[in-house]
């Protein structure tokens, strides 16, 4: 047992941490500003394309662990371990709005580059995960349905049916994350090609639906309390009427999309812990600098017991999740995504719950301002409450890691 | 000690509850459609010129306490004690974005109309308390600033400087609610006349200041986890630029703003945490609806212990907090605001820490929905929790009232 | 709507204060020196006698609730309502090892004469309720099974079987309250006289079994967190062995000890409620002697924003707390326990919870002291937590109360 | 960064889970039964010898870590780092009245014997450090008093007095673990040899008191929540009045009392947590045996959406704590116990108050079996409530956390 991050780790993390100080922090207020000027909210600033750029010349850039044996070739991708992106991501969960998209890391693509990558065929590699691989054009994965509870993915009810040499795909999508931004081409579609099938497992396909095909409507931006999530392309609702694509543009098999969905989720689930990290970091260091900033009752906040409290369980908190998040990884590393299960399950447990009280803290040592838009918190609030939701509710993994654990026992 | 309400509650109740029924709530998607078509969001839709002209026919109209000598004349005012008013001002908190602005009891009007008629001279009364009586205008109260924690007056920086026969205002201002609605014509601003005064409570004054003055800039709308809460006109941030007054529009005496702003606290905060009770009382509402419509796991969540758990624990939260604020209704009445103070203080802390879980909650059982503009349960979320700050962040008041609680053991 | 007590009451809590000043508070010190020289220590040291002989001479005697016209003559009994007994209940709550048996107004013996007054026949009154009501002996209401889930009556399994003129029981039961003092002479013995009988709320029936019945076995003190509770005459397993009694001993009908089993729960829920905001009185009053007599960090506890805060939270809950426990008495004198049923179930899951948390935090303020014998602090909060389980865990509540909300919207 | 165990502790793990299985738990009951019938309860049962005996057989001895160079030769101890002993440590904590015992790695022996290998003398290390090693006898540490804030040993009020070539000692100190075991032969004792001293931490000195010293008096047992806590010796008030020890018995130098109490903290700390974690885990698998064996509402607990909820927290929280514990472990063993006196503190914080509330929700699915002697979860809910306190209450370390996390934004 060692806790000491191996050297290709601290060497990129000293990099990413110069980038971030020279280039991601300087950049939140420009992108700020040069998003109030766009046309559509929906557009990209100009910053964050520099961003991009420069990440890409220092070679940070593609450095989530996706297997290299599986990519179209070995130029993409920097080949780091999960145990080895962790550490990383967690930085860029600083800066959320504009790190993971300025390293090609960010939701949902480096989720649909893994899927492309390992389950793609060489033509759908070539169309769609070269450009993605080099952040030309964004994607998004629609799974979830407002009428049902998708976290289960055998709920879905959005339907494919073939008819020739087509799919036809009929179904109401919401909550499809980056699908607001004009660059997002491509949509990976998770469907049910065999409704009635015995097994509820093999019911579902996926298909590969380009943005501009006739019927798919692009309906409205759903708000995340108040929020619209520009910079992610937002959270859309997407319809889809009779949309038609050749059969060529399904995933893997057809019966196989329950499965993907599954391998797709072990990876997604950890990154978007890995971030909530970092902004659980950035919390705490808002409220270290506001509470020597600011004085209530004639002393500085920080030396109030209540303002101790709160960031001595800050700390407490954090240094037990990233533990746990580290952990996982490695499981994922060593034993694979289905042996780290139980890990991944108990970290998409913990981490929004923890981040959400400790971004609620910071909220309230700032006052008026906590709420505001002149500091991250509230926004980051907002982020990490959903992920109390997104991808199942806390209830649906509790109740599945507590049969795991009872199970021993009967 | 009796439980039940008198008469005059018991018919104002039922012909409210009708009035919520037969319009308020069939006005909320109406307003929220004529809202969008508005030329500018801060403009008010006109359904809720229907609502105040209907609820003013109805007699439903001005239904806060407030003394009726000290008023203009008898005809405003419903002549309701305030343990009358509470159970009203409960129901219309579950509309809160019509109801309240349709009985003419909305924040801040309702706490600037008391200062107009307790403190106002008959000219001042003449010129604003008459049109705010008659639903005609909308005021602000600017008193808190965004480089103090000006929950303590005696922190206002914002300076009111005499200069001849008029006063010279200069300061920053923020979260002034509903200074964004152009229908909000006057300004009440407090400051501070006699900044090196030796008592540090005779420091402040109040002034009028109409909106159009020269040197009042609206800057901007101020957001509250992403919303701009147009249907209470913002909170925006106002900068006084050598604003100039006559002397006439001070509002009592020099060095009378503190007190003022004493007298002002206790009716409103018992305004607002009735009003949250009847969030609270929407939020279960819509918990026990989605409870027994959505099904998980195989079975109704309505029968789920999780579910069930959360539901009891919000009905027994909702009884206990109700009867403590009728309770201090009642004392107001009894013994007047000074004497309600530490009860007044302990609605100001339980109440909306209360509120914003069961609406967490609420938020959890609805899944995606729950955070999203479909339902109202994330933003009446954002409005509680903004309520554990606005006023003095909890940890004041509790401070407080400990304090006066460990006196008796000195 | 009115918070105020009436005249009787005031009266009766002001005799009730000095009465805890002058002998009940001064009594504690002895009462622990006594029992400490006993021969066993479940024997009642002699101050509580003298408790009694002077509560009785002052007329603070019998003052819980119990209806006069189910009494066997009008000697007995204060004739309070709930409403008016609720405050007295508290007061005694401050001393709950010594004060509710100096009134005689202790658990079980309170329910078992309401059960006697209500249900038993006049031979049964005259040879039980009357020592009772005398305070000449004590009893217990043996219902809870180590077996079953026996806060659900008619999961009880104890038998009892009719043969000829007797009634022959067997079975185990636990956490007997009061059966480990010799003065407990009767026990009110719950069991299914019916085991198979189709209504599953009529199995059951009560009788009479004396101490001294062949076949009574007095087991051993079952503990509470180590604790042995001698005042109350402790928690007895107490096992039934062919135990003989004839039917005259009888409560009721047959069938009907599931009804009055139900009958007997509402005012021992809220009795219990009110002796536990007593209790927290209590601590909130030696957390304030505390916080004004230690020092840390080089002011005292009284001035550090944590403890101010727990000071504050407590006095918080504590008024609303009250105030529902008010209201179901007054609902309880007014529409009847079942009116009464939701709010008795609300207090029910709130009462044991907050009172607990109250006294973990005075714990916590007292260091070592807390988890001491030095203190009452410890011994109360495993009383307190043990009600959280007593007659039914919260969740069994929360399920049932939340079923009755959820039941308008089906 | 690897999370696997090294050989060697898997190979001990494997061995001391046996030890465990076929000697340890089948002796729990044994012991019980052998401890109500000594003829003190402060004895020792024989099957405790008997496992010592066996454990020492089998070389599961001594398995804490020290310093082996310090030792007084190299016959004793494992020599193992805190990182191999952590996981070993936990499994101790599944049987805490046992187990550390057994291996002769029970507190607070653990940590004087690392006391007396550090600071300790040729002379001191033969007298007690031996018969310590072997187990022959037991220690005390007697630093906390009743009337200061004594988790801060600048507060210690015991007077140690020079007198020639004695000290002369004066002081009260409670509860002194161990101390009320006749096994218990010799006293670390803290106090001060410089109550005026100018550097406050410097006044401080140790000094080695035979139990059968003349003054010393072991005056009574402490209670912790009722319990006495027979099997680790109980928690002592001591007496020392006019203790007359010679200057031979000071340990280390006059003055350097508060650097040994520092330096033994850490270790302390750590063992405790190791051990707390083991009593969470068999607190969770207690949860799941009852969740599976017990029914309510027509279902076996174990299906029930509030009892899963409890476990999988459980084992979400276990996990996290597990890590930071051994991160800690592997940072004493690597940059010593200043350098990692953060996470020292931070599990201190972390560990007790998780797992009393692991232990809280096992004792609720215990019902009244939870409070009762006849499960251990009650007692173990005890030690680790205490643990809050003990060492410091929860809230000075979290203000030192908090003003080494601030410090850096200074």
């Amino acid at each position: 047992m060692d806790f000491a991050f191996d050297a290709r780790t601290e060497e990129l993390r000293e990099r990413l941490l110069t980038f971030m100080d020279e280039h991601v922090y300087p950049a939140e207020q420009t992108a700020h500003e040069q998003r109030s000027a766009l046309a559509s909210p929906w557009d990209t600033p100009a910053v964050v394309e520099e961003l991009k750029a420069e990440a890409r010349r220092q070679g940070l850039w593609n450095l989530f662990f996706v297997d290299q044996h599986s990519l179209p070739d070995e130029e993409h991708g920097a080949g780091l371990t999960n145990l080895q992106y962790a550490p990383l991501a967690e930085i860029t969960g600083r800066s959320p709005q504009l790190a993971p998209t300025a390293l090609n890391c960010a939701a949902p693509d480096t989720g649909n580059m893994e899927v492309l990558a390992q389950f793609g065929n060489e033509a759908q590699q070539k169309q769609w995960l070269r450009p993605l691989l080099a952040g030309e054009i964004r994607s998004a994965f629609a799974m979830t349905e407002p009428e049902v509870a998708s976290s289960d993915a055998t709920n879905i009810e959005t339907h494919i049916a073939r008819d020739g040499e087509d799919y036809v795909i009929n179904g109401r999508k919401w909550y499809i994350s980056g699908a607001m931004n004009p660059l997002c081409q491509i949509f990976i579609v998770m469907g049910k090609t065999d409704p009635d099938g015995a097994d509820i497992r093999r019911q579902q396909s996926m298909v590969l639906v380009p943005r501009d095909t006739p019927g798919v409507i692009v309906k409205r931006a759903m708000q995340v309390y108040g929020y619209e999530d520009h910079y992610h392309g937002g959270h859309a609702e997407v319809l889809f009427k009779d949309v038609r694509v050749p059969v060529a543009n399904l995933i893997g098999e057809e019966g196989g999309g329950f499965g993907i969905a599954q391998a797709r989720l072990g990876p997604g689930r950890i990154h978007h812990c890995m971030r909530l990290i970092g902004m659980a970091e950035r919390a705490i260091e808002l409220m270290c600098r506001r509470a020597v900033s600011r004085t209530a009752f004639g002393k500085p906040l920080a030396q109030q017991g209540v303002v101790q409290g709160w960031i001595a369980d800050a700390r407490v908190a954090v240094e037990q999740l990233r533990l746990l998040v580290l952990k996982t990884a490695w499981l994922m590393d060593t034993v694979g995504n289905k042996g780290a299960h139980t890990e991944i399950q108990a970290i998409k447990i913990a981490t929004p719950r923890t981040v959400v009280d400790i971004l609620d803290k910071a909220v309230q040592l700032h006052g008026a301002g906590g709420v505001s838009q002149d500091f991250p918190l509230a926004e980051l609030w907002a982020a990490a409450r959903t992920l109390r939701l997104a991808d199942g509710p806390d209830e649906v993994h509790q109740r599945s890691l507590a049969r795991r654990e009872i199970k021993r026992y009967l």
